[in-house]
């Protein structure tokens, strides 16, 4: 069975400018690609009605399904709407329903003050020969055209709004409108190795992988997700046929595998503390809070999270953590002894069974030759016991910090998963 | 005269299937346009032969730069190095230099165990058609090729490699091999209006613009960043025209703007922070150390930001913090009072001039009808003087953090300038 392609085409200067980082076409990929349908090509251009007229024009002639984002809001010169409704044939009529909508927004929901503004309105305007999508969180509505058996889908490019239309409305209608074939997918997150070690690991089964098959390496901060796809008109049989497949990959990997799901390493912690009915409290200094906001990104984390001491400044790790001053001067505020007195003063402050304690140089300034930019210590472990490990990155600021972090949670992994120090 | 104009082209099936979120093109548009180059349109295909040379093939007629970015990691299929080599007709050989980078690599920065694999030694092989680009942070160089009057230039998709690359080695050579007209930014930073509000106001502004300047609205969590970009021969001329143009827009918006530069929130406070001498705490409860993540993101934040007291659980508020139980008890857990003691409490344990202080209910969960998800309340101020703030936000949690931090931080902004409560 064919794959069933589509194209995600972006409309906005903002992206060709760089001021926007474009979140949309992943979303979009990952749910289109969990229907079955395969993003073949994406493709940005401006709001510039040729790059736009062309861009329908050579994506229609590769995939059957185009789905269009951006271009829609209320200051954006007006150039995508008036452009599709030529391109379709059509002329511009107001939808009555999204004008109640456009109105119930501005006077319940945003409680704007004053008058409606003629470019608000001018919201509720649609081409008459397309399907009008409904959009429940934006003034913006969504609009299906077909031409030529090629579906064309444009969508505001707001990724509330998008996610809605979606989710809602083009989902649901392509699955009405297309047979894709099924497709399956299976992760397992590993952290320790190398992409280019897995890989040379997995030479022999990559080469094995019936032809419907492929593995992607996907790796972020020192973590590698192993992802294996499948695709096949059979769904029973590919669901089979794919499980067997990831049994052989789990064995090759076990000894640095995480979770053989498709989890962040704080979903995974999470799940780790909530199964155990343990919680957490972390001392951070040179991580800024960046542990304690990764853990707090997840729904119902008072579950298993207490609370942090974020002590940036020495003066905090001494008031509030009770390192003493002493040792901080005898073995530097960077050192195993400063980030374990840390780890024990936040389990004095905060009521929790763990904790995690950081202190490190993440620069571009502050390193010496004893402790370089980069270097961090980290401590995990309870009231009784503390497991310290020394990491060292080379990066920027921002990628120390966040593989700072990664580590520190990994190491509470071990810990609570009782490995023994390195 | 002419936009210089250049396409991107994106490659690896991580893209398409939405594993990864494309941050280099951003990237790159940005450095390409403070260049004086346009992005004209960004292509992303999979790891698939056609589906490369066919858009090296449609991109090269739009634009006489190319720049490629993925497919060359050592588990990226061997696919693009042979088919740049057979696009550009030359054959493979390995450069000494690179080689010898990728053992110095391998054996003193990675510090990786065992023998060098076949794989990462095949890293240093290049089309002998090409001009090699010295990748100092990795193993896979960077290659220059020219072809009918187009230049092609293929990177690796690892974000801290390709913004190397860039920056020694493909925009100094951009330079020199085309001539790119004088381009320009000013951008005026506001919140608290709407993009269409402000749209309202500057229809007259827009309308009156030359030919050669543009403005974009670029909001971001309740704040607008309004762009003008003017390209011209003349780069005098331009400097002068721009200024004056900008003068009149920033006329316009002065009563939401916060400054009239491209900053960030957190950079904008961290300089007002700076420039008086003071310092900061935070006592986070629902924003779960995104507040100070956000400031400690910026380099030398030890200067005015000194430690947080991140108080997630109820018995962290009274232990730590030292808000009374009995407060929480008949004011609720989110209300002013709590979220006042909590500013007051974390003030008593860190010694800074001005602290912030949230408490609210971000979802999906623990809404009830008096403090639906999505509602926080906001403290900011001294140990004299407090400033209280009740938001309301009605999306996911994520989003409801960001906004409720980026107020909080907005707050404390109008309580350093001394504007009155609302």
């Amino acid at each position: 069975m064919e794959k069933m392609l589509a194209t995600i085409i972006t409309i906005g200067d903002e992206l060709l400018i760089g001021q926007t980082v474009d979140t949309n076409s992943a979303w979009i990929a990952q749910e289109l690609n969990k229907a079955g349908i395969w993003v073949h090509r994406r493709v940005a251009v401006g709001d510039d009605r040729d790059a736009i007229w062309s861009a329908l024009d050579e994506e229609s002639k590769h995939a059957p399904i185009i789905l269009i984002t951006g271009g829609l809001g209320p200051t954006a010169d007006d150039i995508t709407k008036p452009l599709l409704c030529e391109y379709f044939g059509g002329k511009l009529v107001v939808d009555q329903k999204t004008l109640e909508h456009v109105y119930y927004l501005f006077e319940k929901v945003f409680r704007r003050p004053g008058p409606m503004l003629e470019r608000n309105l001018k919201q509720a305007e649609v081409p008459d020969v397309c399907t009008v999508l409904f959009n429940r969180v934006g003034t913006a509505p969504g609009m299906w055209f077909e031409k030529n058996g090629v579906v064309f889908v444009s969508m505001p490019g707001v990724p509330q709004e998008m996610k809605g239309l979606m989710t809602n409305e083009v989902l649901p209608r392509l699955k009405t409108r297309f047979t894709a074939p099924a497709i399956e997918h299976r992760t397992v997150f590993t952290i320790g190795a190398g992409e280019s070690y897995i890989a040379e690991r997995l030479t022999q089964f990559e080469a094995q992988l019936p032809s419907n098959m492929k593995l992607a390496y996907l790796p972020s901060y020192g973590m590698v997700r192993l992802r294996l796809t499948g695709t096949s008109s059979d769904p029973v049989a590919l669901k089979k046929s794919i499980d067997d497949q990831f049994a052989t990959l789990c064995s090759k990997v076990e000894d640095v595998t995480v979770v053989t799901e498709d989890l962040t390493m704080e979903e995974y912690i999470a799940r780790l503390l909530r199964e155990s009915g343990k919680t957490v409290a972390t001392a951070e200094s040179c991580t800024g809070g960046t542990i304690a906001q990764m853990l707090t990104s997840i729904p119902g984390s008072s579950a298993f999270f207490k609370g942090s001491v974020i002590s940036y400044a020495v003066s905090v790790k001494e008031s509030v953590l009770g390192v003493p001053g002493s040792l901080i001067e005898s073995e530097g505020v960077v050192s195993e002894a400063v980030v374990t007195q840390m780890l024990k003063g936040v389990l004095d402050q905060i009521d929790a069974d763990y904790a995690i304690a950081t202190s490190g140089v993440m620069g571009p300034d502050g390193g010496t030759e004893a402790i370089p930019v980069g270097a961090a210590w980290i401590a995990v472990g309870s009231r009784e016991r503390v497991r310290t490990k020394l990491v060292q990155f080379r990066y920027q600021r921002s990628l120390n910090t966040q593989l700072t972090a990664i580590n520190a949670l990994n190491q509470l992994r071990l810990f609570i998963k009782g490995a023994p120090a390195e």
